[in-house]
């Protein structure tokens, strides 16, 4: 008895991608209220040196849709990060779960000593399966997640905990 | 093969609040630069109706020490929420990291099925142990611990995704 790598990552990166979709949704309708143009919630960001809430989604994507494959042994598809609009951004979470739940719980299972090497920013990382899941990926999943709901929190966008946890 | 409930809990709370620890030391030495009174971060806020630092960090830490001891069986500690300086912010997560370092993996593993209880806002909840940990403390563990991240960055605090992953 345990948690098996499949269970420690994909569903969780389904769950915290819905969740998402639906934070998304309600931004839309807050700036429709609001006559705010949607961009300017697109293009937000918590500093000047702070990557804006399309990028925290497209580095969330990549995180999911990276780790998944990783685990699973496949190639991690590359997506364009071209995303400006909300709609394109809902598109983006939608590719990036159908990708993820393409995944058969199969192939992840058992990778917990794969060797799992990234190279970020000229360093090359190896880690096993497991703790590239716990240390990293799942880590990196979630501070973009947050990141995007507290841009839009702070942009006074009426979401709060319950929307970030989705339903329990 | 899989990943025992341990090390998908207090390993990774450790690593978090560890992490957090260095980053409030950063902060410390960026508001004395900075000729900013230490307390004005440790009561920033990323909107008027969202917690700030001080609270972000408490309800982390009984995030964590309330995961860990629901999995373990053992009563959750209760802490006093008095923190209004970083030193004791410090010592709130020196307090956290000593209780759930004192819980042994043992008593951990085999709570995947464990029902886990929590009354929040009236309702109460009831989760096997392993969506516990997956679906609630987990998400909350991290949404606390960005956001806490997330405040002293919006502040022109001088840190980065490196400080809030850690070593790698």
């Amino acid at each position: 008895m345990s948690v098996s790598m499949y269970e420690a990552s994909i569903p969780v990166f389904v769950r915290g991608l819905k969740n998402l979709s639906a934070i998304l949704e309600k931004a839309v309708t807050n700036a429709e209220i609001r006559r705010i143009k949607p961009e300017v919630l697109v293009n937000a960001r918590l500093a000047p040196d702070m990557l804006p809430l399309s990028a925290q989604i497209q580095i969330l994507s990549d995180s999911a849709k990276g780790c998944a494959a990783r685990l699973a042994g496949v190639e991690v598809p590359s997506f364009a990060d071209a995303e400006v609009t909300f709609d394109d951004l809902q598109e983006r979470i939608e590719k990036t779960l159908t990708f993820i739940q393409g995944i058969a719980a199969a192939d992840v299972d058992g990778s917990e000593d794969r060797t799992v090497v990234l190279k970020i920013g000229g360093r090359e990382l190896s880690f096993s399966g497991k703790s590239y899941l716990l240390n990293f990926a799942m880590p990196n999943f979630y501070f973009h997640l947050t990141t995007a709901y507290a841009i839009l929190r702070h942009n006074g966008v009426d979401i709060g905990k319950r929307d970030y946890l989705g339903d329990i």
